[in-house]
């Protein structure tokens, strides 16, 4: 993964000069002044843990498997948010981990979070790093140190009951490792979001991810049927049947801890039959309502495709098109067909199918052309949609001036469905404070218009404060105490989630 | 809702001779010696509340809405296990309440909790009172007294959201008066568990009800889109949308709290479309297991109907049949069939669909008749169903000797299905030891097959030592410290639940 940008630098995009020029007019994109800064030229303080600690942390996984090099340090600081992505390239190291540690084994997770909570050394837990909300960026104040731990060595499938169609995952396996394992037996989870290249099993379930083919196979915390935790507190075993009455269904205080609860070591996932086929098709929509209310009628009739996404105008017209393209794929029975649309044939779907994980590359690109880019979702019930999807354009356009503001629906559910923008504007001259301002405003607007603060890309740090308006006093209350049950020093991730 | 045993006294029901013959020669059962305590019998102690609470409740919720009367008093002691009415049975009000308190806000339930998490007296959140595992029965050492907050005047529907298919209910709503509201604009609920008639909107949410068409509308748990809760920390909103990425879903941690850590006072519930027709239809498998493979294939392929069950061989041979009854109704396209099993046309599934209210009047009669009958559930996933079918029918038929043992599977999912179990035997010398030291062995034998204590009843007092081995330690830490969060000082019917 590149440090300062996205996955394979050898797959890295240019953008055609007719999109440069395009981005000078349309928003006064102009090239930065200044260069990115290069790998070796990354500010780093000096490693600070203890000699205690590191020789503790190397003797329970191994000397070579605890890390202070800069590279190891550096290729562990922050996400892939788009802030994230602009401090790495202003070489600023400065939430670099002291050392990633990795271990091998739920037991050394537990003797891992054991050293650190008696030595007050802060734990990240990291899976691909893909967070796009400050999930990896712990607050340091306050501890002896950071310790990243990357749990890329719990890459087994573990096994797998094809009666009740059940395997046991570990939690650090990347969307096409688990894939692969589990293609070898006509299997699948069928979760693929857009980070799906790099992310992990782990941080699906932590950060309560939500992939492209949800309509079919439910988002990533419907397929969690049991957990094993590591918690500072203790080992936790969650989930003995598909549902339960036994009280509260603890499965989903650790869905969407972000690890703040503790680290999962293992999951028992539902998986289902490889499908013999997906087929494609398109429809242009004459509006983004129209389209919208062929969705609910689909969603609420039950009769949902594997994937189902509309782009608004704006998505629809800077992808080539006009109206509003509809995607649809689906993997048995027949497809909808929409009265009110214009069938465009299967090409359009597939185009974007094919270009489905290549989005973050193209961001790249564009911050380096002197854009900024970044993305954002909520969700809310049906009847919200409208004046949500106004909020947050309006909110982004008196934040950001000159901007253009994509959106989409990607993930349905009977009651309500999720908006999903992608906001390209001028970089300015300080990109960072003109994004954070504007994404305050937005997350504001948010919270008034009755959405949720994320629909799938989690809490981290940067919702943190609209999270905390989100649940209420009484909510935040009960997430404290839940953290402080499981963890009692507050080593793990801190800063994250917990309000 | 009578108050030693189920339903309206009007439609109680007799035995006939040849089944009580049948009961004494293949059980051993006989009449029993006691005569059956009158109402004007109960003992009740003094209602114990201190002059001053008494006051403040009646200025909250008005005085005659304040009630210490025997009456009301032996009306909310207990719910309906089958302990419990061998108690009333008795005469045995020592279980009894001080007050019944009668809320008719959520403003006055949260009046209520102030003033008696201030004087230290239990309140026990009381719907239809129909728990069968003492959900209604709190410990009351340690506290000024005990209020029952009946919440039957939280009874409205207070609007529909037909665009987003949400209604917001209030909790005190029967299941047959939530359905009239709701058909009368063509919108149903869809949930209908055996206890619908009597039991109430709030107790499905605070125990995760499932119904019998939950193959078709899913568990009340599902429906649950948002919730107000009044608790002694506060007021407390859940739920802005469908689903959501914003940490834990804390809503989970209301559905199944039992009361324990608030009172739920409205609730943003799915509703959907009243079917247009439901038809039934009836086969006979030659074996459990053969019913329950092709109940497998049924959920794994995503074709279930709205109503699907399978009772065993024992079940089946006992409602006048023989190999394995399995009942269908659906409301859409087309009805499952089966290669493998005999169908048998609509009548027994709509002799079936027209007593499924009435399983708790025989109930009455076999107890009245000297035997004791009671039902218990579990759930596992596919691959373990055998092994936990058996191990509880022989901790059953360990502990009791002469017992039929009778089982239905009755609630399915991709990945496991629940087990319900009903019980008869002689009640014996003392029917109530009896009965619970073999409830202990089962409790016992469900967990060591892994199984979960309860799929739809809940955990109440009767499964709390269960349901701690269940979540174990870390677990029980988190429960406790939700608990302290939400009620500090613990009045919330106390016993129940929390380990």
């Amino acid at each position: 993964m590149l440090w300062s940008g996205w996955g394979d630098p050898g797959k890295a995009t240019g953008l055609a000069p007719e999109v440069l020029e395009l981005l000078a007019e349309a928003l006064g994109v102009t090239p930065s002044a200044e260069e990115p800064a290069g790998f070796g030229d990354v500010r780093l303080s000096a490693s600070g843990l203890s000699p205690f600690v590191l020789d503790s942390l190397r003797s329970i996984v191994g000397a070579e498997r605890v890390r202070t090099d800069a590279d190891a340090r550096i290729r562990h600081t922050r996400g892939k948010s788009t802030p994230d992505l602009l401090k790495m390239r202003r070489g600023d190291g400065s939430d670099a981990p002291d050392a990633v540690v990795l271990p091998g084994s739920h037991h050394e997770v537990s003797e891992v979070l054991r050293i650190c909570s008696d030595e007050m050394v802060a734990v990240v837990p990291f899976g691909g790093g893909t967070s796009v909300v400050g999930g990896v960026t712990p607050d340091i104040d306050g501890y002896t140190g950071v310790v990243t731990l990357d749990l890329r060595r719990l890459d087994k499938l573990v096994s797998v009951d094809e009666e009740s169609m059940l395997a046991e995952l570990q939690p650090g396996l990347r969307g096409p490792q688990a894939e692969e394992l589990l293609n070898a037996r006509g299997l699948t989870l069928g979760h693929f979001p857009q980070s799906w290249e790099y992310a992990t099993l782990g941080g699906f379930a932590a950060a309560r991810s939500s992939g492209q083919a949800s309509a079919g196979y439910g988002r990533f915390d419907d397929m969690v049927e049991g957990l094993t935790v590591a918690t500072p507190a203790g080992d936790w075993e969650l989930g003995r049947a598909p549902r339960s009455a036994a009280g509260p269904d603890l499965r989903h205080v650790v869905l969407g801890s972000e690890g703040a609860f503790g680290v999962i070591t293992s999951m028992r996932l539902r998986v289902r039959r490889l499908p013999v086929w997906r087929k494609w098709d398109a429809w242009r929509f004459p509006s983004f309502g129209a389209g919208r209310e062929a969705m609910r009628v689909l969603a609420q009739e039950r009769r949902l495709p594997a994937v189902i996404r509309l782009s608004d105008e704006t998505e629809t017209m800077i992808g080539g098109g006009s109206g509003c393209l509809m995607v649809v794929g689906w993997e048995r029975g027949e497809p909808p067909r929409f009265a009110d649309a214009e069938n465009l044939g299967a090409e359009p779907a597939e185009r974007w199918a094919e270009g489905r994980f290549g989005g973050p590359y193209l961001r790249d690109a564009l911050i380096a052309a002197g854009a900024t880019v970044e993305t954002l979702e909520t969700a809310a019930h049906w009847s919200g949609l409208p004046r949500l999807y106004e909020a947050v354009r309006l909110a982004l356009e008196a934040a950001l001036g000159r901007v253009i503001v994509m959106c989409h629906v990607s993930h349905l559910y009977e009651t309500g469905a999720s908006l999903y923008f992608t906001v390209v504007t001028a970089a300015g001259d300080d990109p960072l404070a003109r994004w954070e301002a504007a994404k305050a405003k937005t997350n504001e607007a948010i919270g008034l218009a009755g959405g949720t603060i994320s629909h799938h890309h989690g809490v981290g740090r940067d919702h943190r404060a609209a999270y905390a308006t989100e649940i209420g006093p009484v909510g935040v209350g009960v997430m404290r105490a839940i953290k402080k049950s499981l963890d009692p020093m507050g080593i793990l991730n801190p800063g994250v989630l917990v309000p």
